[in-house]
């Protein structure tokens, strides 16, 4: 028993004594043994991520048949966190490259870890003075880094599914008014946007009164871009229905394929239509840190409002979402609900504007991430990326039995079986279970009707070595030889 | 330059060596001494909180006029941080009591570590196996601890708000069938709550496309309770006028006075014309802990969907809020949207059947701090809590100069100068600012058309001593003495 434990306890005996940071020191010393532990079994289970394989064989969960009356022991707790660790999906190991889903930046969880123990909320000013002003001050800033003008802003969101929720609630109600009044009295309207797009769009229309008939999809070229011409065409026909086109969605960074909308196409038939310009950069949007790559968003500093999840490709632990207007007047104009228990302000209760009202705390660790790495380290990982999936594609060009679903816009690569005759899904569905085994993970969507093998190159320590025994093991599995053309 | 640094580091040179957690232990060390170094300042400033006053008194924010394009280094970052912690809310000092912004469970702090190093995605079981299965399991066991029945369960939600949200929206699509088609075509729909209800009941009306408007307020009684024959009156005035009542909203722990709406009467209401009905027990969900109070939660045992938010009063770091239905199938028949990309699961993939799609993992924290204080533990602080408002009304009835807005149902207090001539509201405003001078802090929100000091006895270290000292200095304030009436 360490000295603290002797001490007067304030809180009653049933309550374990190091259930909180005691705010008098008294028991400093316990929580550090106990933190240590705990970080210790972290960070070894995180730094031998290469030692097991990218997915549970098996995962077996805690048994609960009842919520436990009695505290159960520490150690007894610790056990069973190590089993959840290593019954998790373990994307820090480098033939992980199956989904949009990143190891966390260092600071990522010291920026949790630190968020969680001040515990402030990001409702209002009053209760994270220093957090809401952090985070309103970045977000300034990086709406100007996507090129939107000066009286542009935003805010962060728990999720990419909230941001475009939200874009698009404030979308409706610029054109439709119904803020006070709601939908049912309103003219009918659409929400234009890609047959690629998110299906947090579709959710969207359902959750704002507009059901998901309201999305209309426009049809992709042959690498998933939006035609513009086709938006054009569903524009006019809207028009002559007198339907409103509540507002237009470009994806930069598809779901499946990760490619690119032609933003520039897209804003200029929005502009000339009068017609909420979103951009759904959830993925892609990382792009914007890269020299080389940024030309690939041209366009989007036309946008109404963007979301970008540096949860995705800057590697900051979920959720972190940003959500961007040109004009961040429009939530006070026509968003923000006022909660009569907030004081005055003059930087604004971000709960007010947002469609949630507490949040997490995630401007620390962004904030913290971006400073660490630098927006050149950021677009340097972004690069790394790109060029791995440039070097897949190619690995996929060398190879006549396979195809790739398109040219990668992103750090994305789709490939099959080249179709001869039948059905491929049953051959790509055994080559995705032959490289489980091999200890590789890649996921396996459906596309225009049939399985993809789906890479993700998104793990800093993928290399291009990693792709050539990826493509190695690919090869024995087809009975292929590529080994004297590379 | 320590060994690890030495070693062969597959990032750019452009990316920090410690940027990540390498997966092949490469950079142990480093992380270990980085992370040390950031916990020790975060322990340092958390277990000093009471000798800090609960307020910043003039918060200063880090001044950034462009996102810096080079890393920032270790200790200059960490030096920012501690100048963040020291100028943020520190509702750990026992003066702290008011807001319901608690400190947080040592084992949040863990929990979000964690849940950050592993960075799993709570959006489909594939993508967080062992988190989604203990989040399903866990919310079932929590929803039949409120008294729901057998097909009962639960989602977890980033924050209160959301909650609401998703519960109005899975209410609205059972009475209006409008997932596919919207609301456009539907009936004028109303939703009835007490003019004491959140505010996030018009946030999510508004969002659903309903509109502000179809929010109607039923009067509450003098202890802020809403009145069930007012309820009556309204659900018969709609259905003379043919307004649909999509849902009634009672509220469990009111945000201003903590008060509990009569659950009973108003669920055989709701009952009676076969409305949804929603508790909104974000709050006072916590009572249901305590074997001595949860009797003041009879009647939520009927409610079809229930708010609880362990983020307030079971002192779960924020984010934790769970979203309970008494039938958990409402939301895969009238709610869900499939996401093409997902794999057919057993379990349900979580990102379909919530507002949300990637959510932070809260399930990790709310465990563990569940299993540490067992629910013995839980029951325990509410007690606590609950009786030193009683306390606290206590001390107030002894001052013939003031008043309490109601008797306390959980652990919250108003309180104001019991009004003979004129305004009471700059006297209390006078007051407020004194006691912040003496290092309390006390919310001063507009309820009834007056100011009140507003307590929240939340803080597991705030004692009868500490309220003691309050009422101390405010009979110093307004020249009153009771000390020998004590």
């Amino acid at each position: 028993m360490t000295q603290s434990r002797c001490r007067d306890n304030p809180l009653n005996r049933a309550v374990p004594t190091d259930a909180f940071i005691a705010p008098d020191e008294s028991n400093k010393r316990d929580i550090e043994l106990l933190f240590a532990d705990a970080w210790r079994r972290v960070l070894n289970h995180l730094s031998k991520a290469s030692q097991r394989p990218p997915m549970p064989s098996a995962p077996s969960t805690i048994q609960m048949d009842v919520m436990n009356r009695d505290p159960v022991p520490n150690n007894v707790l610790l056990d069973q966190l190590e089993s959840l660790l290593l019954n998790s999906m373990n994307q820090a190991n480098p033939n992980y490259i199956g989904h949009m889903d990143p190891m966390p930046t260092t600071f990522s969880i010291i920026g949790d870890m630190a968020a969680a123990g001040l515990n402030n909320n990001m409702l209002s000013v009053e209760m994270s003075p220093v957090l809401t002003s952090l985070e309103n001050d970045l977000m300034k800033l990086m709406a100007r880094y996507f090129g939107l003008e000066e009286n542009s802003g935003g805010v962060l969101l728990n999720g990419g599914t909230l941001g475009n929720l939200q874009a698009l609630a404030v979308a409706r109600n610029v054109a439709l008014d119904c803020h006070k009044k709601g939908v049912a009295v309103g003219t009918k309207s659409v929400i234009l946007t890609s047959v690629d797009a998110h299906v947090s769009i579709q959710k969207a229309a359902m959750l704002l009164g507009l059901g998901t008939d309201s999305v209309v999809s426009i049809p992709v070229d042959s690498h998933g871009r939006m035609r513009p011409e086709a938006l054009k065409l569903e524009v006019n026909k809207a028009q002559q229905c007198g339907t409103k086109v509540m507002a237009i969605v470009a994806t930069a960074g598809t779901t499946i394929v990760g490619n690119i909308d032609p933003l520039v196409a897209i804003a200029k038939i929005a502009h000339e239509h009068d017609i909420w310009f979103h951009v759904d950069a959830a993925y892609g949007g990382a792009l914007q840190f890269s020299s080389c790559y940024r030309t690939r968003l041209v366009g989007i500093e036309f946008a109404d409002s963007i979301v970008f999840n540096p949860q995705k490709w800057l590697f900051v632990s979920r959720t972190c979402v940003a959500l961007m207007f040109r004009n961040l007047s429009v939530l006070e104009d026509h968003f923000q609900i006022r909660a009569p228990y907030m004081l005055p302000s003059t930087v604004p209760n971000l709960g007010e504007l947002t469609v949630q009202g507490t949040r997490s705390t995630d401007i620390l660790k962004l904030w913290l991430s971006l400073s660490h790495l630098g927006t050149k380290g950021c677009g340097t990982l972004v690069e790394q990326g790109c060029k791995l999936a440039s070097y897949a594609d190619n690995c996929v060009r060398l190879r006549p039995y396979l195809q790739s679903a398109c040219t990668p816009d992103t750090n994305l690569l789709c490939f099959s079986r080249r179709l001869h005759d039948g059905d491929s899904d049953i051959w790509n569905q055994q080559l995705h279970q032959y490289l489980s085994e091999q200890g590789f993970f890649l996921s396996l969507p459906t596309y225009r009707g049939i399985r993809w093998l789906r890479m993700v190159l998104l793990n800093p320590y993928t290399t291009q070595s990693t792709v050539d025994r990826l493509f190695d093991a690919i090869d024995i599995f087809s009975g292929f030889s590529t080994r004297t053309s590379r």
